[in-house]
């Protein structure tokens, strides 16, 4: 282990250490983010941008008496090195004992479970008005940057943490990216404050209400040190804004910074001028439909929320696809109002969006556009049980959008028919339509699909038999097939096999048909039962003869479970299943 | 009829006026809007407000090609007035024929449903885009104010906006207030802005890239259209500042914004010494509830986002409440992250909202409260089916919040209940607690509550039966109890009567017991069954030979359709479910 990093068990280690110390030790903290990050993959750039701010905050500040929030987290690596959890970092035997996110589960020093973006100036708001109730005095501070500023919440936040009438410190870590470039009006502010060393009479955080420094250089500890000595237990809202180098100390991360946002295992490796093949992808042939459309001369405009790897559009592309493609920057809300305003003015929106980050627009998908029936297409991507942190599970989203009224929600289960689902959601202007991708990995059948969707809610039976009836949805489709196949080898039943195409309704008839020679009807979904697809189909039989039984995940905050312990856990094997249908049917 | 409003049948009518005329229309229009009110209430605060605006906007553009987007929407009476709809408000027989809100089938001059704060600008952005998609020319101009720009979703709608490169006009409405007064630190700077008609340096729309206008005389019709014209077909985004008075030209309503900005049936006739003694009600004993811990010496504090109606506090109580009482303005999202924060260091916070409203905030409630497991308070207001217009409807919060991980959702009876579990859930430490306030009004059975609530998901049989199970959920434990009842004469089934408390999880050690003697449990909620209470119930008993019936209301979207017809519909009277289970027992 390194020489100075060694001796770091707490921040008040930090404290007896000089400057010259300082910057030796955020040499080592770099090197061991790099060899870490290239062995297990991470949020490289963020963090490289923040060794040296995170060093100066726990020089200053005294963790965890005075509380710092991180917004999203990704970039509190550095943070857990100096907060006790070093050997997370420099131990790769124990490279898997800290999670990407901070975690009071982990360490006294960290106050929430954050994975989402712009949430750290509410959350911080909360913390310093309850030290106030309690008559405490400690320094808040809030940690924001990489975009963050652009999403509403943080702007509510800012609104009111600007009236707290006591302290309150936001540090914006201005490395003038989002995952992608920023986009976004506020964001000339702020390259207008930095061009003028913070000196801008134009300033967005003074006309908040803020008091506010600027820190040009926020690599270089020792003027950190100061400006955080300067706002040290402050008696009133302060922002500090602080200009960093995303990627800063490697230099193929700060050429290419969306690019090295977050790394792959073994990123390092790969020469500069190797090209990598990109398999196709969901993303990649949507993209293709988009061009392929506007080439024709359709109305078609991408959108993308700050995450364009969801849309299959390279920054080469982007500029090529010019009106056609649009980044809102972080800013899922307005993303789709902004759809539902496109197609009510006769254009297609097409928005690509996480299952995790789809949570922030519940109330834009029901009021501005399902409310309204507009017909934009809604791409859901990272859906379905996965090993992910508890922070971007993609479990929710269908009791989420599927009970929502007016929304036609579908799930492919192929290539051919995610195809034939987009070209029909585009062409028609009856309703807003999401659509579930049901994987990374992009199965395709061969056979092109047919089948008209404007016939909502009509399930297609793939193997007619009797007995039981599988209704795999999705991605757990395949799932069904297998299970088709072990019931038929173990139990000797002739399954029905249905592809329910909808999550948004029931096919009344065809189920009300398998009423005559089915005793059990099964349901699998690539997600929480609860308010689920499921409980529909149980509902629907709640009356009758057939008995029913859903698969699916259970109601929990799963962290980094590997995936087929949580499909053990589930009962979501072929196997399993089976026995349960056994069981079942005795 | 009064004698210009008579001639105006659309907006064309208006562009022969002289400025006298229009005045004269001005007073005319007000008068025609006071004598509606009275009758059968309404936004009068926001309406008396815009009138001159009004009528200017539409003598200056040409609707419905200019495109306006009337913020929340609840202003859009006066712009209703003038576009072909003026019987509505002159003719007492026809007052009902259009809604308090825009709405596209009513007329071709509103563009879509709206009833939330805050939208108006990104669906502006939308309808922007989508003419420059199209080449065409028109003008669109978003209607804005009344509080909505606190809103998270106006930011991130602001930030692209100002960026679209072409023509977008936001009339930013300055009456000073929400719905209470404003809070906030962007509202000290829109005071600075009146302050300085506009000429502050310190200038938060133009710190987000926007061109800006000020109009100090909101309630001039010359100026106003003097200022209109100068934006009108402008090729880049423009703010127009406007400053107006809240309920102008009714001194009462001038005098006491807050009480005034929606007015009930008869609100006129009241004379204003006139005291109205407030019968108890959920947030009167709420209030008391909060007062009485905080002068123990408790760190509870009230929250409301911009609603105090629901928080029980009165202008003066808030007062008194001081640090215990904060109204966040709108910043639904905020209030809930806000609330995590505020539980995570020790606080008791109570956050007071409405269904309709709680639905902006399902990313909060799950990743920043219920993933961390902070123990926030969380009181869902104005839940259930009910005759209020689509945007406003409080059916859908089982769903959105029952299905989060960690959350407790409780469904209190009667006030008893509600002030045993509201005790219970402010003084634990374990867990997120939602309450969902059953009716507006009180029940009360005189019964003290002991229930241990710490007990999660444990149902109370409050009649033990047989062969009928009936799980009456929150308010419409009552129906379940009538319908007992009626059982009993009808069939002479001795049901079984059960309150479940709980929303979100099952007791399954009493459902378990039920199978040995009932045929059929049936579960009664007053909110959608998709993704409700009852469909966990039918998926309990899936692979059992006990059957279910839910009843709850469909998964759509009514607009102000009486009650008894919706409980019709959805077989939400005693007779109905009766007759469902009778078909069902056969």
């Amino acid at each position: 282990m390194s020489n100075i990093l060694n001796k770091i068990d707490s921040p008040k280690d930090l404290k007896e250490l000089s400057i010259e110390e300082l910057s030796v030790l955020a040499s080592e903290i770099r090197e061991a983010l790099l060899k870490k990050v290239n062995v297990i993959g991470g949020h490289v750039g963020p963090n490289l941008g923040m060794v040296e701010a995170t060093i100066a905050l726990h020089y200053v500040f005294n963790s965890p008496i005075d509380k710092m929030v991180y917004d999203v987290s990704h970039q509190s690596y550095v943070h857990k090195i100096l907060t006790g959890r070093k050997e997370a970092f420099t131990n790769p035997e124990k490279y898997h004992t800290v999670s990407g996110y901070t975690n009071p589960d982990e360490s006294e020093h960290d106050y929430f479970k954050v994975g989402h973006t712009s949430t750290s100036i509410s959350l911080a708001t909360g913390l310093a008005k309850a030290r106030d109730l309690k008559g405490d005095k400690e320094n808040i501070i809030a940690i924001i940057g990489d975009g963050a500023l652009s999403g509403g919440q943080a702007y509510e936040g800012l609104n009111n943490a600007s009236v707290l009438n006591s302290n309150i410190i936001i540090l914006v870590n201005d490395n003038e990216m989002s995952i992608a470039e920023n986009h976004g009006g506020v964001y000339e502010n702020f390259a207008l404050l930095r061009e003028t060393k913070g000196k801008a009479e134009k300033n967005f955080f003074k006309t908040i209400g803020f008091d506010y420094y600027y820190s040009e250089e926020g690599h270089n500890i020792e003027q950190l040190i100061e400006v955080f000595e300067k706002v040290k237990d402050i008696d009133h809202p302060v922002v500090v804004h602080m200009h960093t180098i995303k990627g800063k100390g490697l230099e193929v991360a700060e050429k290419n910074k969306e690019q090295w946002h977050s790394a792959f295992p073994g990123a390092l490796n790969i020469k500069p001028d190797q090209k990598i093949q990109m398999p196709e992808s969901y993303p990649s042939i949507t993209k293709d439909f988009i061009v392929d459309k506007y080439e024709k001369g359709e109305n078609v405009i991408a959108i993308t929320a700050a995450t364009p790897v969801f849309t299959g559009f390279t920054p080469d592309l982007r500029v090529q696809a010019g009106i056609h493609y649009t980044d809102v920057g972080i800013a899922e809300e307005h993303a789709v109002a902004f759809a539902s305003g496109l197609a009510r003015n006769g254009a297609k929106p097409i928005l690509s969006i996480a299952s995790s980050f789809v949570q922030r627009t519940y109330d834009q998908l029901s009021h501005d556009l399902s409310l309204n029936n507009n017909a934009a297409t809604i791409l859901v991507y990272a859906a379905g049980i996965s090993a992910m942190d508890s922070t971007h599970l993609g479990t929710f989203d269908i009791p989420l959008i599927s009970n929502i009224p007016n929304m036609v929600y579908l799930a492919p289960t192929c290539k051919e028919e995610y195809l034939a689902m987009l070209n029909w959601a585009v062409d028609q202007n009856s309703h807003p339509v999401a659509i579930r991708i049901p994987d990374w990995n992009l199965i395709s059948t061969g056979i092109e699909d047919t089948t008209d969707y404007s016939i909502l809610n009509k399930y297609k039976v793939m193997e007619k038999g009797s007995e039981v009836a599988i209704i795999g949805l999705g991605g757990f489709f395949k799932l069904g097939k297998k299970v088709k196949t072990m019931l038929k080898d173990k139990l000797g039943i002739d399954a029905t096999l249905i592809n329910p195409h909808f999550i948004t309704g029931l096919d009344e008839d065809l189920l009300k048909s398998l009423e005559s020679n089915h005793k059990l009807v099964i349901t699998l979904e690539d997600g929480i039962l609860d308010g689920g697809f499921g409980e529909k189909i149980a509902r629907f039989y709640g009356a009758s003869d057939v008995k029913v039984l859903n698969f699916g995940s259970k109601k929990e905050f799963t962290d980094s479970v590997p995936l087929n312990e949580l499909y053990e856990k589930y009962h979501l094997t072929d196997e399993l299943i089976v026995a349960d249908i056994e069981k079942c049917l005795k």
